[in-house]
């Protein structure tokens, strides 16, 4: 009997593992066959945190949950649908995300403005609300403590795989738990692809501290991935926090505090490595890290133009070890840069040392390139500013997958 | 035998079209197969005009040559190699390009720094400097004043066709010619790939009147295709002009400045859109044009970051007029902008009007994009800053290409 129960426990990954969450994940005819509806629940009115796109143009459920999450305190849950991003669809797509707010709201029994709205799919085509409508009327049937899978398939388009993860830990006795679903694909401007992630935790946490927390982590993961200010008119990660762990409220500068922002971070971290996996073509994961840059920003700049720079990923997705593309791009980064001290170590192994001394021949150095996970230690050697940012490599297959989203 | 004559002046085309220069292009051993050392040379001493990469890291041969730029007055050729980039080559590169130089300075009887040297080609290898030597002593054996097209091949490395200009016109009585070749041909990050240009004219013109020009006109064409200060460590673009037409020195504010800058402009805008069309897997050129910004600054930015969207190059691809890409890419560009506002104009087609409203349906959209060449007019109606570039469609051979480059 107890193992079962140990079995039961380990069923309720995701946004469902918390204490009292629910969810589901339905089909309703916005895509033809696969889910497009999903609906995250908690049981008690929650505390939430946000972080939304910066493009100029956001989708309409941008800023209607943007609204919400600054005009209120309390929530209840998030709706989201894919396969229509609701953007670009004027004062009608306005009505119709707060329209799906009040249709789950009058569904679950509570207020319009305690639901985040979220949407991901084309852009410019309005929402067919009466499916949506009716699809929402049907998946409040469908809530359940142990269906993370469906909710986290519901809310992709052209990923291939779910994204999901989970982290209980302790917090003075109470076991406290973080579970999270993503979406997010597009990789070789990872800027451009709508990246979504629902985050719930039981934890109990001031809506300001969480709200901090949650945008400093963004920055260290989503935002690792996806270049700041550079994002797509519907990205959007809301947290929501319960408090159904018994916990008293974690306050800055406490060891709760630590322990619940070392889990966090882990979560989103996972979901952001996910979102790089499954880039679009992609078939290795690269995790750049520079060090020895002048400062911290200047080491993320030239990590991100690495991580962007499609003649690096095409040779990583050759096994190529053309380190000149790589000089080239922290060149052109615009940091603090004396290419004579640069090195360059793939894996472990030293491929360029300074003074532009070529550790290795091509066809060694080629090798480093062959794993499915790619480490490149890049050293200015000229200060102590380090970053850390992932990428993909770049195939033939995004192409083709980017040629022909719409037919 | 008037016909003849005819027929003799419109061979001189590209670099040997003005009076008094010779140029050649031969196979030295750099490249396996293919031509990879060019000359040019003028018959008298030349006033110089150049623009540089802003790479910080910068190859040996653009360290030399701004160098001599800036040190002489008068020069008389530009040898350059194409196979080897001579980039990251430390001291040693430096005293390759030096001795480039003085090879080419012995076997002509002139002076060392009146020799531009420019390269292309793979990063961080030396070059083989016994099979360039040589082919120097060669080389000189082989100018001639209608052999443009054999230098033009002499300077491409993933190229598939040589790109050349030029322009006769009438000053105060004197025919002026202009000529010149590039290459060049990477392009989904244009400022990737090198671009190098070489521009001749007979024309008399002080030293700092053309650099001046040149570097205006190189604004306003190659870095329209190249972005501002993410250039490759080759870039250059050098120019020639040795007075031989006859006329007296071209002053600013004079009606001769205005003919010569006009002409000299579409020189090099017609190889500038050769780069484009050379675009590795190209297979459409795209000239975007932005109006309406609220300055001429935002409207570059605008276009630049439309230019470089790979999911609009891959829609373009596709021949899917998905219009909600290039808005999300204006979105994100960082200018002000007002998405209600927006317009889309393909070929003259209106695709999106004011408020989002759709003006075709989408089978019918993509219909304008089958052409060749595409004309993307975007209208923000907030100012009167307007700015155009160039750029190409994005297919699988541009992975293709870029994956196995060095193979």
């Amino acid at each position: 009997m107890e193992q079962e129960y140990e079995v039961a426990i380990e069923m309720k990954t995701g946004v469902t593992a918390p204490k009292g969450f629910k969810a589901a994940g339905i089909h309703c005819g916005v895509k033809r066959f696969k889910k497009d509806l999903a609906l995250i629940v908690s049981d008690v009115p929650a505390v939430a945190a946000g972080v939304f796109t910066q493009n100029k143009v956001q989708a309409a459920p941008v800023l209607l949950s943007k609204k919400y999450l600054s005009e209120n305190e309390k929530f209840r849950a998030i709706v989201i649908n894919s396969g229509n991003a609701n953007a670009c669809t004027g004062e009608r797509g306005y009505k119709d995300a707060v329209m799906m707010a009040e249709i789950t709201a009058k569904e679950l029994n509570i207020r319009p403005e305690e639901v985040f709205v979220s949407s991901t799919g084309v852009i410019g085509e309005p929402l067919p609300m009466e499916k949506i409508s009716a699809g929402i009327k049907k998946i409040v049937h469908h809530l359940s403590d142990d269906d993370n899978n469906t909710t986290a398939e519901a809310i992709l388009t052209t990923d291939t795989f779910i994204k999901t993860a989970s982290r209980s830990f302790d917090i003075n006795g109470n076991t406290v738990t973080i579970g999270g679903i993503a979406k997010g694909s597009g990789m070789i401007h990872p800027n451009m692809a709508t990246m979504l992630a629902f985050i719930t935790t039981d934890a109990a946490i001031e809506k300001n501290v969480f709200q901090t927390m949650l945008k400093d982590i963004t920055d260290k993961t989503f935002n690792r991935i996806v270049v700041d200010g550079d994002t797509s008119t519907n990205d959007m990660v809301i947290a929501l926090a319960n408090g159904m762990s018994g916990i008293n409220p974690i306050a800055e500068n406490t060891e709760a505090y630590e322990i619940f922002y070392d889990n966090l971070f882990d979560v989103l971290k996972k979901l952001s490595i996910d979102i790089v996996k499954d880039g679009e073509g992609a078939t290795k994961l690269v995790e750049i890290n520079v060090e020895g840059a002048k400062n911290n920003e200047e080491a993320l700049k030239a990590a991100k133009t690495v991580a962007l720079s499609p003649l690096v990923k095409t040779a990583i997705h050759g096994e190529d070890a053309n380190w000149g593309r790589i000089i080239a791009a922290v060149g052109y980064s615009g940091i603090e840069f004396d290419p004579a001290k640069f090195e360059i170590i793939i894996n472990g192994v030293p491929i360029l040392l300074q003074n532009y001394h070529v550790a290795l021949p091509a066809k060694e150095a080629n090798k480093t390139l062959k794993p499915k996970e790619i480490n490149l230690l890049l050293k200015l050697n000229i200060g102590r500013g380090k970053a850390t940012c992932w990428t993909c490599d770049f195939s033939e297959e995004y192409v083709k997958i980017n040629g022909s989203y719409r037919t």
